[in-house]
C-alpha cells in the first residue's frame, strides 16, 4: 500500500506532504450515526432444548483498541471483534435471532456451519430491528460466521465476523490424546472503513484473537498484541489442540506454531480430513482446522501465520508451557 | 494498486492530475495489427474415433465486454475467454490443432491434462499457420489450459486459458448422488496488455465464468456479471456438483457456495482426492476441484472466492434453486 | 509496488523524478559494520553416530548474485541463500551449533523439523559467539529452517532460509518407483534490507534454487537463473520426484511441472499425506510436499510457480529429459 511505502520512492517534499494526507488518512472517518456510538459489549445468549439450540446475538458499534492508542470503532457481534465463539452439536437445529442496535445499517448473520437459502436465511435485518431464522448444522467443523449485507467486504472487514464450532457425533479420533483445547482466529484490519483499501490495499494490521472454550480461558478481540499479553498455557508432555478459523478477508493463513510439528491436522475440522505431520497448515479465506501438536519442553512457543509480512503486522500469538 | 487508491493518499491537485493519467492509461493500448480486429467466436470442433479425440481450436482476437461497456480486446482461445470447455475421457488420446489467426503473435496450447515435452508438444504456431500436436489425457480431472507462449503471463491475462475435464473410468464414489451438474472458471483481469500491472499490479477485476457441461447450460465468457445474470440452476433437494478450476493468472482462490457446506470435494478433481464437509475449497492458482454440496431450500445461492477483495471485484455467481 | 509501475499513473516529470529516486533505493542500503564483508561460503559439516547427529553451521554475510550483475549482501547460513541442504533421518537426535560469523546482529536457527520450546532451542547467538542445541526430528518431511532472529522477516527476506530433510523411517510407498530426485527451493527477493517493502511490497524476484541430494548433482543460490542454466536431468520414462518446499518468507506457491502430472504428491513430505494427479499442488509460506512425475518424451520441461506474477519475476526452473 503506497501510504505505508514512500521513504524511498518519492523526494523528501512530496514525502511531507503525502505523510500529511495520510494522518489525516488514518482518522476515523466514522458515519455520522455512529459517531457518538460506542455500545458496551454484551454476553452471548445461547440455550439448549434437546438438539435445538436458541442463540442471541447483536449487530452493534463498539470501539475496539486493535493496538495500544489505537481504537477501531467496529462493526460488531456482541461488542467483539472477531464476535463470540458459538459452540453446537452436530445435527442441532439453531433459532437464531439477530437484534440490530445499528441506528444506520442493516446486517445480517451468515453461518458457514448451515444449509439455508441465503436470501432468507440469511437475510437482512434492519437498523434498530430484530430478526429470527432456522436452520440446521449438520457438518462438523471449525466454521466462520460473519455478516452478509453489501458489501460484505465492508462488513467483515469492519469487524463482523466470527466462528462457530460445530463438535462431531463421533467426536475426533484422537481426543482422548489431548489435554488442553483452545480456539483462535486470525483476522486483518484496513484503514478505517475505506472499502478502496479493503480492496486494492494490504492489511494494516493482522492479528490473531482467542475466544473461551472452556472455562477459566480468554476472550480477546484481534488485537496486535492480544494472544502475546494472554499467553495460552500447556504443561510440559501436553498435546495441546486449536480450533483455528482465517476469517480474513482477504488474505490466505500459513498456520504454524514453532518449536513443534503437528501431531494432526483436520481440515476444516472435519474428522475425515486427517493429515499428519504438517508443519504449517494452509487456510483459505474462511477455511479452518484443528490442529495437534505437543510441547515437550518448558517455554514460550509462539505461533504465527509463516506469510511474515502479516506476522510483521501483529500475527503473532504465544504458548506457554511450563512444568508438570 | 495505486491508480485505484488514491482518494486519501494525495493532495486534490495530485489527485486530478493522477486521474487524468489514468483515464489515458485505461485506455486499451491495443497493438496496431490487432487495432481493427475483433473475430467472431468459432465452435469448438471434437469429433472422436474409439479412443482418439480429434480437437481443432483457433487463437483470435476477439473483443470480451467484461464489464457494462467496457470491451476488453482479449487474446483468446476460440474467441471465448476463458476459452471453450473441453472434455475427453481417461486414457483418451488427443490430436489437437491450433489454428492461429493472430496476424502477429505466435500463440500455442499446454493442456495440464497430457504428458508430453512441452517444447515440442507445446510449441508455438506462428501467425497465420496452423500446428497439429498428440498426446494422451492418462489422469482424470478438471485441468486448466493456456497459451504457453513467452511471456505466458501477457498471454494468460490477455485471456488465453480455459478448462480440460478428463472424466475417470470409473466415475467418482458419488455420481449416482449428483442430480445436477456445472463448469464454473474463476479469473482476474488486468489494466490491458498492461505487463507491468499484470506483474506488480491487483487485479481490475476476478471473474466467474459458466461452460456447458449438457444440453441447455450457458457458455459465458469471465465477466463481472456473467454467472448473476444467468444463473446456475438446481430444485430443491438436489445434490449440486461443481466442476472448478482457478485460471489466476496470479491469485489463488478461496472457493465457497453460501448457504450450504461442501458435502463431497475431490481435488484437482481426482477421485483418490476425496474429502468431507468443507466450507471452503483452497485452489491454488491453476487448481481444479469438483465440490458436491446439497441446496436444501427454494432461494438464491451465491458463491464467491472468500477472498473478499476479489468477490468485491466481481467474484460472484448464483445458484436458483426452485421447488421441485 | 509502485515505483514498479509508474508508466501510466504519473505525469512524465514526476515519472523521472520518481525513477531518479528509486535508483538511489535500488542502491543496497548495506549496514556499517557489513559494508567490507563478503565471507567465502563454506561447507555444511555435518556427522552421524549412531542416531545423533553433530552439524555446524556458520551465519555470515556473502554477495549473491540474484540477477546478472545484482549482488544482494545477503545475510545467510553458510554462504549460500537459501542455506545448504541438511538430511536427516527420522528419529534422528541433532547436535547443531551455529557459529555466528556476523560481527553486528545476532542470528539463530528454527528447524521446524524438531521439537524444542524456541526461547531456548531457538534462541539468539551473539556476534561472533557460537551457540550449541539439541533436539529431536521425530517426523519425516521436507521442512523449513530459517534464521528466527526479530525481526523475523528481515532475516528470512535477507537470506536467511533453507530446508531439512527427515527422512521417513519406512520410506515412501512410491520408493521403488522413482529413477532420479532432486530438492528444490522456492524463495523471494525483497529491495535491499527494506523491512518496509518486504512488509508492504511485492517481491522483486521470485526465485528458485536446487541443491545436492545425491553426488554429481549443483548447488546452487535462489536467482532468476539458476535452475534455467542447470536444468534437472532426466531420462525418458524416468519417474522424477522432487522435494520441494516454499520458504517464502510472504507468498503461497503453486507448484507445477509443465508438460506432466503429479502421480503422487505426499503434503510436507510425509508419507502419511498422499494424494494423486495433481496438476499444481498448494504450497503455503514454509511448506513443503514430495512430488512425483513422469516424463515421458525428450525435450524440456519447465517448472513454475502458476502464480505467473511469480513467475515473471524469475520463479522458472528446467529439467532436460534425454533418451534413455
Ligand atoms: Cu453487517
Ligand atoms: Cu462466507
Ligand atoms: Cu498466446
Ligand atoms: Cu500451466
Ligand atoms: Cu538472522
Ligand atoms: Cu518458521
Ligand atoms: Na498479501
Ligand atoms: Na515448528
Ligand atoms: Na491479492
Ligand atoms: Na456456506
Ligand atoms: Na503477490
Ligand atoms: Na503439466
Ligand atoms: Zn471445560
Ligand atoms: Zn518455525
Ligand atoms: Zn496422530
Ligand atoms: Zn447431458
Ligand atoms: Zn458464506
Ligand atoms: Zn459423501
Ligand atoms: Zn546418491
Ligand atoms: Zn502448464
Ligand atoms: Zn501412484
Amino acid at each position: 500500500d503506497e501510504s505505508q511505502d514512500t521513504k524511498h520512492d518519492v523526494s523528501p517534499d512530496l514525502e511531507n506532504a503525502i505523510e500529511t494526507v495520510n494522518a489525516e488518512a488514518n482518522t476515523p472517518e466514522v458515519i455520522e450515526p455512529h459517531k457518538e456510538l460506542n455500545d458496551d459489549p454484551v454476553p452471548l445468549e445461547i440455550e439448549r432444548d434437546g438438539t435445538d439450540v436458541y442463540i442471541n446475538m447483536t449487530a452493534q458499534i463498539t470501539d475496539i483498541e486493535i493496538e495500544k492508542g489505537y481504537n477501531y470503532k467496529a462493526w460488531t457481534f456482541n461488542g467483539e471483534a472477531p464476535g463470540p465463539l458459538v459452540v453446537v452439536n452436530e445435527g442441532d437445529t439453531i433459532h437464531f435471532t439477530l437484534e440490530n442496535k445499528d441506528p444506520a445499517i442493516p446486517h445480517s448473520m451468515d453461518f458457514h456451519a448451515v444449509h439455508t437459502a441465503p436470501d432468507k436465511g440469511f437475510a437482512n435485518v434492519e437498523p434498530n430491528e430484530e430478526g429470527t431464522f432456522s436452520y440446521q448444522a449438520t457438518k462438523p467443523g471449525v466454521f466462520m460466521y460473519h455478516c452478509g449485507t453489501a458489501p460484505v467486504l465492508s462488513h467483515i472487514a469492519n469487524g463482523m465476523h466470527g466462528v462457530i464450532i460445530v463438535q462431531p457425533k463421533d467426536g475426533y479420533p484422537t481426543d482422548h490424546e489431548v489435554e488442553k483445547e483452545y480456539a483462535i482466529i486470525q483476522n486483518e484490519w484496513y484503514k478505517y472503513n475505506d472499502l478502496d483499501d479493503m480492496t486494492n490495499g494490504v492489511p494494516s494490521q493482522v492479528v490473531f484473537s482467542t475466544k473461551a472454550l472452556h472455562e477459566g480461558q480468554s476472550n480477546t478481540n484481534g488485537t496486535v498484541t492480544a494472544v502475546k499479553d494472554e499467553p495460552l498455557l500447556a504443561k510440559v508432555g501436553d498435546k495441546v489442540r486449536i480450533y483455528v478459523n482465517n476469517v480474513g478477508p482477504n488474505e490466505v493463513s500459513s498456520f504454524h506454531v514453532v518449536g513443534t510439528v503437528f501431531d494432526d491436522v483436520y481440515i476444516d475440522g472435519n474428522p475425515a480430513n486427517h493429515m499428519e505431520g504438517l508443519q504449517t497448515v494452509m487456510l483459505p479465506a474462511s477455511g479452518g482446522a484443528v490442529v495437534e501438536f505437543t510441547v515437550k519442553e518448558e517455554g514460550v512457543y509462539p505461533f504465527v501465520t509463516h506469510q511474515f509480512n502479516h506476522a510483521q503486522k501483529g500475527a503473532v500469538g504465544f504458548i506457554k508451557v511450563t512444568a508438570d
